[in-house]
């Protein structure tokens, strides 16, 4: 399979380095709308400027689009879908229905498959979520993320006047996943669920007390949460903050029986050193499952629940049945 | 959709009970080959002598085939895929390529659609083993069973001269676990994952010494494991040993980057109050899964690694993408 990346920040290094571990994938292309001249590849793959990316039309059996949610992939993604085989990591819950259907009709109409929103949440933790609801209907389910950083908090921080920089972990209650592990099934709180963390590096002089209080009162980042802030100096957040762990657990629990005697509990959780890498690693994988699809004339837009496992893996349908059913 | 039951034990009454819980599912009738006449169901579905079935071909639109793996599953399912769109539990994992190939053989040409090996291991751990070697090709993946009761082990203890009863309960080492959590990639002995615990009624003046020793020395099922033996009174068995809890952890450790400098540890566990009851659950869903394949022409026999997640759900691809992705 010859892949291709599109964007070349901490997603598009993490997909080259996953490449290397993946004996069935080739990466052909890096493309940047930086200068090429100034980008170096990990593993000195070529880069190219962006738009000469439809000149590479049947050179690439899948293009992995590694933009931010925010403002390139809902402008990348549809535009590159009539081109390409795509995939992408879209994770702006909210607005996945409407990038759905701008994908859908680009792939649909020029014979291309796609994959949005691939990764981890949404991603992996969406597979525990509708496997768990398929399995223990009469249940609940619970995501608790962390301890992680947020980048979109982070650069929340990062925009108040007087910080330099910032780093936000989110970190969940321990007592709230014990509740919910032992089947409890509580009624959780934005509060209850989780706290944030925030490390900043103030400027020389700036007002620490007003940073503090814009930060715990900005609203839908920390003004529902427990929030502490931290004054750091920039050497400490270069020694102790510079790597991007992430992770956390999809909890499912549900009844059976007649009289709903047996409480089960499904989890799911990731520790992860790194979100980028993980994210990437998991598009790599995904990127296959679309090229067995495409292969088979599955046009559109498709999610990960559309996917089949076996589809992921480079193992024949034989050598799973045998070795990891 | 229209379900029927076919052998009516744990499992099948488990089946029952999922259904109530499952609006879109209808269960039509149970067939067992005892005497129907002495079968009553929990929810007063109607009982028929498993040789009627044929006559019900119309009017089953899939069939879960609740029997045992060792001498029901490799004769029943085969024979009646022929027949009906069929899904079983088969867990005996050495056997699987012979049974997928006999049951596709049958399904495959008569027009219909099978599921084999669905459940939770095989079945959910088996999905749990693929997405993460997928996602992290340069790593590890570890299964720890328990703490539940083993069928098969209980069996083999009443099977020794003296024994009246008996229940075995399969336990991960609690530092074996906690090893491979850490991601130190540990090589684990069978003795070193998990240790067996055995709760025997003895028959008046057995001679115990020789019971103790003959379970320990047990090939296969015990002499490779740190057993022990409690031997309590019935009236203890019956008060404290009656359920039949399982569970566990599938855990895949590995490591990203060039350097191979990030470490992601993916766990995915289970805590069951009833094995048989979460298994007959997942057992509906992947039949609601295998009924919109067979809608679809996708006839012979598949596994869980073939079903999209999105199948196992009721909810319409745009609920799922709105409200659980």
């Amino acid at each position: 399979m010859k892949l291709a990346i599109y964007g070349y920040g901490n997603l598009g290094k993490g997909v080259e380095c996953a490449v290397t571990q993946n004996p069935d994938v080739e990466l052909i292309a890096v493309f940047t709308r930086r200068d090429p001249s100034t980008v170096k590849t990990l593993t000195g793959i070529p880069v190219y400027i962006a738009d000469d990316i439809l000149s590479f039309q049947d050179k690439i059996d899948v293009l992995i689009i590694c933009g931010g949610s925010a403002t390139d992939l809902p402008e990348m993604t549809p535009y590159l879908a009539q081109y390409f085989n795509v995939v992408d990591s879209f994770d702006t819950h909210a607005n996945i229905p409407v990038h759905f259907d701008r994908v859908n009709a680009a792939a649909a109409a020029n014979g291309h498959t796609a994959l949005i929103s691939a990764g981890w949440d949404p991603g992996m933790f969406s597979i525990a979520r509708i496997y768990g609801a398929s399995i223990l209907p009469d249940g609940q389910d619970y995501t608790f993320w962390g301890r992680g950083v947020s980048q979109g908090h982070s650069d929340a921080i990062r925009r108040i006047e007087g910080v330099v920089d910032a780093r936000q972990y989110t970190v969940p209650v321990p007592a709230a996943v014990d509740a919910v592990r032992s089947g409890k099934n509580p009624q959780l709180t934005t509060r209850e669920k989780h706290t944030r963390e925030c490390y900043v590096v103030a400027a020389e002089n700036a007002d620490k007390a007003r940073i503090e209080a814009e930060i715990k009162s900005m609203p839908n980042y920390f003004a529902d949460y427990d929030t502490t802030v931290t004054f750091i100096s920039m050497d400490e957040m270069k020694a102790k903050h510079s790597a991007l762990p992430h992770g956390g657990s999809v909890i499912r629990t549900g009844r059976t029986g007649l009289n709903k005697e047996c409480g089960h509990v499904i989890e799911y959780s990731l520790k992860l050193d790194s979100n980028p890498q993980f994210t990437s690693s998991a598009l790599v994988a995904f990127a296959r499952a679309i090229n067995k699809m495409h292969a088979r004339g599955m046009n559109g837009c498709f999610t990960v629940f559309d996917i089949a496992p076996a589809d992921l893996s480079p193992l024949s349908a034989e050598e799973l049945r045998a070795h990891l059913l």
